[in-house]
């Protein structure tokens, strides 16, 4: 199977075998002025150069930063992209001549991590990814949790402070607006504004105020930075808060952590561990291990690749192809 | 099938058709002093009593406002009674000689609303309801969430204040912290103390300080007492960061709210729609219905009795009654 992850800046993709390990691996650049059919054209360069390694292709799972429709295998709207509805499943279907499924990138992230990960027999399984934007899902007895439209796991929108921060969706306070990529490298720029002094090593590192970010910020919190670190054991209350609300709603087994912030300061996750334990209701804290996904950035590939071929054997060999292929639609 | 809804204070309990029509009913008083033993011995009272007037009782659902373990037939912890680890459901099965099913009650009454509620083709249900507490549960495929050890659906747990007002659980901040009604309850005196100019009339109603509840407030918010319908309001603030929460993490296709506290100021919902309307992810908020439940206070018993049929039917003639006969245990 290939998996193929969609961002907004790149494309990664890996043949993937049943065990869940990628066998042969290739990326490419992508930019948002390339446009559908730029990236179309990309994606299938990279297919076709895996596939031309002798290796065969028989479906093509893809990760998306967006919200799809895997059903009719839309992507729906990719904001980064700044793609609206765009039928890129049954474009690469129709190129490719195999069977392809889309799902939205965390989601596909989480089934990997319950394929792959090493907890296949948890019944309960939530995942939270806090990367530039939070996302993640739910794998309950084996299914990814849907929702009516596909967008069941958005736990970034989860509000944690009411009325609080703008988030880039409606809402306001939402997990995201607090922990996400963007969200962190927006609260160091107004903490360094206001307190320019206290925020010299950051702006010193960033090399202007404009190009303090997330990345910048979780550097030097590592490095114990004052004012980056006090930014980030703010993080962790917030992380902690949306942590807790994930473990009551909906009582996982295993509740895991991933996504660039959290690699780039994996104080988080204990921190996390350590709220969970403290703050989530008695029962469901007991019953929950709090811990790191296993597959790292390659989740997103895994899991595609895996949710077509589970979605295949699933349907049997007669059993009609991913709803990509062709031009059927429910 | 007989439903039994067992509160803090009050025993109610119906004989339920397969249509979900309760044909017959009673009631009883209990006080935490009873006891278990003492509570039991009202709950048998109630249910031959309604056994005796010639209709047949195959089986029993409890509802409890507890942690339960269904599959144990055991109340686990019950603030309220306060009980711990009482083993109600194979104390009932024995004395009565039928199948005896444990539940939550909310989650007993969200069962009731999928099954009897007019929503029986929903795909992803949520029911949120606020009384006293704040409780609900989610049904996905036909299937109530269980999580880990069946308490997912706590969303009176989510957060939506970090380090906000302490709630009655570990947490600070809770959604039930706000809205539930103790906790209105506690605003309210808050605000009679800080402003007893401002809060004359729920103190006038009230009697005094320390009577002064939610139910006056909703009581008086609806006469458009200034005090009162400014609390009132904050709680629909509050409310509708948690039903945003529920929305855009569960993408619910119906979110039907409920409760005394909802019953006794039925604005709340509306503000709730609303604000799910404008703040939800637009997909999410497309694709759900805000709702008010349907079975009102017959929830429990309806839903409670719903389940016990449905789980023995499920498991077939042959296929052995819920765990609650006789002293089986996983």
């Amino acid at each position: 199977m290939l998996g193929i992850d969609l961002g907004a800046t790149k494309v990664v993709a890996g043949l993937v075998s049943p065990e869940g390990k990628v066998t042969a691996e290739a990326d490419r650049r992508v930019h948002r002025n390339d446009g559908p059919r730029g990236v179309l054209a990309t994606l299938l360069e990279v297919a076709q150069g895996l596939a031309q390694e002798g290796r065969r292709v028989d479906a093509v799972g893809v990760a998306v930063a967006a919200q799809v429709d895997s059903e009719s295998g839309r992507v729906l709207y990719a904001p980064n992209l700044r793609w609206r509805d765009v039928p890129l499943g049954a474009w690469l279907a129709r190129r490719l001549a195999v069977p392809v499924l889309l799902e939205n990138d965390v989601r596909s992230a989480t089934w990997g991590e319950w394929r792959h990960g090493g907890h296949e027999g948890i019944g309960n399984l939530a995942c939270l990814y806090v990367g530039t934007g939070v996302g993640g899902g739910f794998v309950v007895d084996g299914r990814l949790l849907g929702g009516a439209c596909q967008a069941a796991g958005e736990v970034g929108h989860l509000t944690v402070v009411a009325e609080g921060r703008k988030c880039s969706c409606p809402n306001r306070g939402c997990l995201e607006a607090y922990v996400g990529g963007w969200a962190i490298g927006a609260r160091a720029r107004e903490e360094a504004r206001a307190h320019p002094r206290e925020a010299a090593a950051m702006l010193e590192r960033a090399g202007g105020l404009r190009q303090l970010d997330a990345t910048v910020v979780t550097a030097l919190a590592r490095e114990r930075d004052p004012a980056a670190h006090r930014l980030m054991e703010e993080t962790g209350t917030w992380l902690a808060a949306g942590a807790v609300s994930i473990v009551n709603a909906f009582n996982p087994e295993r509740l895991l952590l991933g996504g660039g912030v959290l690699e780039g300061y994996p104080d988080l996750a204990r921190s996390v561990a350590r709220a969970v334990a403290r703050r989530a209701q008695p029962p469901a804290a007991a019953a929950v291990r709090v811990g790191r996904v296993r597959l790292g950035a390659w989740g997103p590939v895994i899991g595609a690749a895996s949710r077509v071929r589970d979605r295949l054997e699933a349907r049997g060999p007669h059993g009609g192809a991913p709803r990509a292929r062709g031009r059927s639609r429910r």
